[in-house]
């Protein structure tokens, strides 16, 4: 099992104690997203959790009975046979008809939500997404451990993208090997997320001017990609001399991620470029210093901002012209989406645990894209990267 | 581009001729998923395509609007600036305040949903998707020629399997080798799903005994996988002497899918798993022979199952004991989950170009698993295979 009973109990204590400060009076949660249920269960199966304002939970298993007794502490596992037994079950739960269900209805489709309506009869439905996601926000020391076990598995691909990037390689290429190099070492090789807009997969391996190419993606760089049925990412452009390269990985152990950038140069590169890395590790470091327990995230990244607009960088900040993203940072954990986000006008006062992607990057039109990116967490003394890749532009 | 302009706008037409035979009287449709938008536009932009009743659509794009319109042959493209933007684009497609907006409630959330309505004010919203996935069924020639891109890829994987696979080698390496291989070919890496509770990556590569280990996945086969975090796959066991190997790949070339499942062996291995080996490729005789235009998914369901149970493999079919899935086949394209199913009670008629991954297995508690999967084109004389490997156990 990934993590102990108490763990998982202490979760489910913080849930109802979560929804209890907020006013909100549900009877029961019904926890259906797999990266919850991951969250509130210590495995992955096909099924809902029924968490009731007392009590042990009920996990109630479409598939696989046999897999969930094996990996989860949890006492109470019953088989699903239909949408009937989960009603009988919540009704159990409760120890009587609810009057108002809990559930996250950010990734409930409109159809599934009939459903659910349908089956629960004049039963309210609330939903308590927000909660979860304030909960899982701030990471165990369990969870840190398993970041720690990603950041670990990145570094292998770091050391590996050293030893492969020469004139000739094109990124395809190289994408393919660093992304088998983190197989080999135990990436799970998928990338969980909330939003299911956000489509990604391994990593952004982009080089020499053409990487400043915007893609349909939230994110600061893009590619062009090999295909307009995905277009972003690694193209078959060849790597060549005075070329800044940029491999953004995010890699998945144990079902927690580690998100991360590191630059790479053949021989001498545009001097705009080496001032924006530059830069770009300046303002880890502010970030470091800046990310105290009781800092508002909007604050945070306005701070960033103002450091960026008094330099001439600013126009390369976070993409270029129309095609900037409004963010520099993101929750990371389960998911790559997850609180809270460094970006305009955010709310979220940054607590000890949470852990956040801080990616400050440059794109600049005709020389290319700079700039590295870390996973965070925050203590006491500001944040804390869990990288253990140098920082450096490696020159090779 | 991927699809000329005639192409794209049989879509259209074919989209706006299915609502009306369906007597859905919506005066436009709003595509927001990113699979029908690709269907609909050729390109994976962030943003929404608005079908009206007639006239061009328009696609307003959120980002990125460079992109768009060097991928899409569709004339109209318009930046979207905000929700107000996108009611002002539909309000101009309608030419007037419509009544009745279609989109694909399946897969929006509730959440995008209550946004959704709010923009819209008092109009009406219905669910489009069942009429989106029956027109993406029927494949074009020029789809069907990049799922045979798709299985090009998934045959140089094989080929590779075969060169690979001996006695010692760990099914994780193995499958992370496979991986590499359809990589440096071309495979996309993404995986697109309707239904967000399926998640899955490059491939299942089981071995021995062990593969019989069921998973949470609503597959016939699963394995142990090596975390609870991704309860299915590949584990870090040895392959040895008396192995059935089990290599089931999904390949995504240009955004069309490739699912398939090859055998190999180490030597001898045990008789019921050759006779079942046997009897899956007279089930899938039996498929190409069956699956006409005009059959019934359900009929055709029936009949499998009758052949099955007419021998003594019939408590190994498709899983075993409580984990046997209720299916042999599934429709594929742009996704995975593509209507038809070949199911229990289904009544999908089958059509000329309807593409499906037919894959009748056994799975042998103590033996192992075997049975092969193609990805099937429907013609006037049956299913076609597009899959180029051979269909033999490949004995090693």
């Amino acid at each position: 099992m990934l993590f102990q009973r108490l763990e998982i109990e202490m979760r489910i204590e913080g849930f109802r104690k979560v929804l209890k400060d907020s006013g909100i009076e549900c009877d029961a949660a019904v926890i259906h997203h797999l990266a919850d249920l991951f969250y509130f269960t210590g495995t992955v199966q096909d099924g809902f959790l029924i968490i009731g304002f007392e009590g042990e939970p009920v996990f109630a298993i479409r598939r696989n009975l046999e897999r969930a007794t094996q990996e989860t502490p949890l006492r109470i596992i019953e088989n699903l046979t239909g949408r009937e037994s989960l009603r009988d079950l919540l009704w159990r739960v409760c120890g009587s008809i609810p009057s108002l269900v809990g559930m996250a209805l950010d990734v409930m489709s409109v159809v599934e939500y009939e459903k659910m309506r349908a089956l629960l009869g004049g039963v309210k439905i609330v939903d308590v997404s927000p909660y979860i996601r304030k909960l899982r926000s701030k990471k165990s020391t369990r969870e840190l451990d398993l970041m720690k076990g990603a950041a670990s598995i990145a570094h292998a691909v770091y050391e590996k993208a050293r030893n492969i990037i020469a004139p000739g390689v094109n990124e395809w290429e190289l994408c393919a090997a660093l992304e088998y190099e983190a197989r080999l070492k135990g990436n799970l090789g998928i990338i969980r997320v909330r939003n299911r807009r956000l489509e990604m997969y391994f990593g952004h391996v982009l080089s020499g001017a053409e990487a400043a190419a915007s893609s349909y993606g939230d994110f600061p760089t893009g590619g062009l990609g090999i295909s307009p049925a995905f277009s972003q990412g690694a193209t078959i452009r060849k790597i060549s001399k005075g070329d800044v390269i940029s491999v953004d990985t995010m890699i998945n152990s144990h079902g927690y991620l580690n998100d991360q950038t590191r630059n790479f140069a053949l021989g001498d590169i545009p001097d705009i470029l080496r001032r924006a890395f530059n830069f770009s590790v300046e303002l880890h470091e502010l970030f470091r210093r800046k990310a105290l327990p009781g800092a508002s995230s909007g604050r945070l990244y306005e701070e960033v901002m103002k450091a960026v607009s008094a330099t001439d960088l600013s126009a390369y900040f976070m993409g270029c012209g129309r095609n900037k993203v409004g963010f520099v940072g993101h929750g990371i954990g389960i998911e790559v989406d997850e609180i809270p986000f460094i970006a305009r006008n955010q709310k979220t006062i940054l607590e000890t645990g949470m852990t956040i992607a801080f990616e400050p990057k440059f794109v600049v039109p005709g020389a290319g894209v700079v700039g590295i990116e870390n996973t965070y967490v925050i203590t006491d003394d500001g944040a804390v990267s869990l990288n253990l890749s140098p920082e450096d532009l490696v020159v090779l």
